[in-house]
């Protein structure tokens, strides 16, 4: 089966954990142990988060500027696909050897197609990087920056996060994935690029990674979406006194849901908006849970499924 | 013909320019102007350095690293192959659309094996970033790091550059290639890794990219193997008074020279020794030209070509 793994930030980095080298290790070598039983009797494509990791390098270059020219967000995404892809490769290939597993591992650099006329581009959504003050909130609104106030805990940069259209590099991708090598693509939604006059750009947004992951699974024709996430299940009034976890639900079910709120936006909603694209574009069926249950989902005996 | 095109410092930024993201489009874009004859008619694999901007990460992890973890030279290595690459595939994409050049571009994050006993771990020899005055060199120095005088230019930081043994990817590459696709890959000389108890490491050092992408060209059976640099030939007795530009030269003349100390330590030594490497291993012909020079150097008209 084809299947595409859509893991979240907490397979990389948890929260309010330290993004140190030896953390990252130590959390995607975990990763790898759990998604590599999938590995073995599947073609696999592995796509990721990077919200908390694109924030530091903002903030890095931002701390820096005087001494080394900042780079726009769209190359700050094009490093972050880098330093997690890179570890991502290095330990899924140390775990695939330790299992006497022969498949190759590519990371490619991808780049997202948005359209630059999107209307998440004169409505910033999407928080990135550090807290400030007042003080600096004013300073950064001055410089151009949107800022909003975060509930109590102060400040923060949001960015725009256009709707992906396509993958630039599906193509190539789905020829990867057809010989069996393990392809890590389109993390962190992809560096988002837009087509002027027949020429691709850049442009500073961060694409939302379930979202571009069911694009690009569509793209190469996937069975399978898995989405791993930090919860086992999807649930209806989460977090309320009557939440009620979902076992499974047919996309018809998922949207009356959408409708009806029960999804928190930037967390939960883009997940099961993915699961719908998806299955309306000829995906088969969508998993979504957390890593540890990853094996008794597919034997469904976990998660949430999500079909026709 | 199969060609793998390694790219020299200059055709990303120029010396003494600012590494801001315009400069890099604007030299980026022009590279890509000067080589896009080469791919149509050819495989090409795009090899490139990284010395300017894994400098400025290093700096800027360095300046930032009170409030964001530094992450090690492996880690910006990974960094610095996708902020080239995705620029580099961006600019290329668009270059072969305006000439109608269908073939697609990839661009692979890479790992080149080295020996954790090589002695370069206790020599670091290979400058990266800026140049710093006396004071900062002290600083640094006192920092831990090795910095070294660079003729009259200032001060440099001094990282080990250990020979590559063989590039992590390179069956990928191979089939990428074979399919016409072109491939960004081993940028920087690859993010070096070492291999102890059946495990892949990441390891603080930057390796030769000329000597990388010579094991990569052999590794795919390329027969050229182009490095494009900043001087249009290579030179006897270089900005001496009896300096002599040499057309060509067998391999055995390039040894002899080698030998006698014509070339220069970290610049042209390392490309004649990769010449002499990718012919010995079974390549059929090295040339060393600039990128303006390209297509006269293919046609045997510039540049210094060498042979068996």
């Amino acid at each position: 089966m084809k299947i595409v793994i859509a893991l979240g930030g907490n397979a990389i980095i948890k929260k309010n954990e330290k993004q140190t080298y030896s953390n990252l290790i130590n959390n995607i070598k975990k990763t790898c142990k759990q998604i590599v039983p999938i590995i073995k009797n599947n073609k696999v494509l592995i796509t990721h988060g990077n919200g908390s990791e694109i924030g530091y390098l903002a903030l890095q270059n931002e701390i820096a500027k005087s001494q080394v020219p900042a780079m726009p967000l769209d190359v700050l995404g094009a490093e972050s696909q880098a330093l997690i892809g890179y570890i991502f490769e290095e330990q899924l290939r140390n775990v695939l050897r330790e299992n006497k597993i022969k498949n190759p591992v590519a990371t490619l650099i991808t780049q997202t197609l948005v359209n630059k006329n999107d209307k998440a581009f004169r409505n910033p959504t999407k928080p990135i990087g550090p807290f400030y003050n007042k003080k600096q909130a004013l300073e950064l609104k001055r410089k151009g920056f949107h800022v909003i106030e975060d509930a109590g805990r102060g400040y923060r940069r949001v960015v725009p996060s256009p709707q992906p259209i396509k993958i630039i590099e599906s193509e190539i991708i789905k020829n990867l994935i057809s010989k069996k090598i393990i392809v890590i693509a389109a993390g962190g939604g992809g560096i988002p690029v837009y087509l002027e006059k027949n020429e691709l750009h850049g442009i500073e947004a961060v694409i939302d990674k379930d979202l571009a992951s069911q694009v690009l699974a569509n793209d190469i024709k996937a069975e399978l979406l898995l989405i791993l996430t930090g919860v086992e299940y999807v649930y209806l009034n989460y977090l309320k006194k009557n939440q009620k976890l979902i076992r499974k639900m047919n996309i018809k079910q998922a949207e009356q849901y959408l409708k009806e709120g029960h999804f928190l936006e930037g967390s939960m909603k883009p997940k099961i908006q993915a699961a719908i694209n998806f299955i309306k574009n000829g995906g088969k069926k969508v998993i979504i849970t957390n890593s540890e249950n990853v094996m008794k989902a597919l034997n469904n005996k976990a998660g949430t499924l999500i079909s026709k």
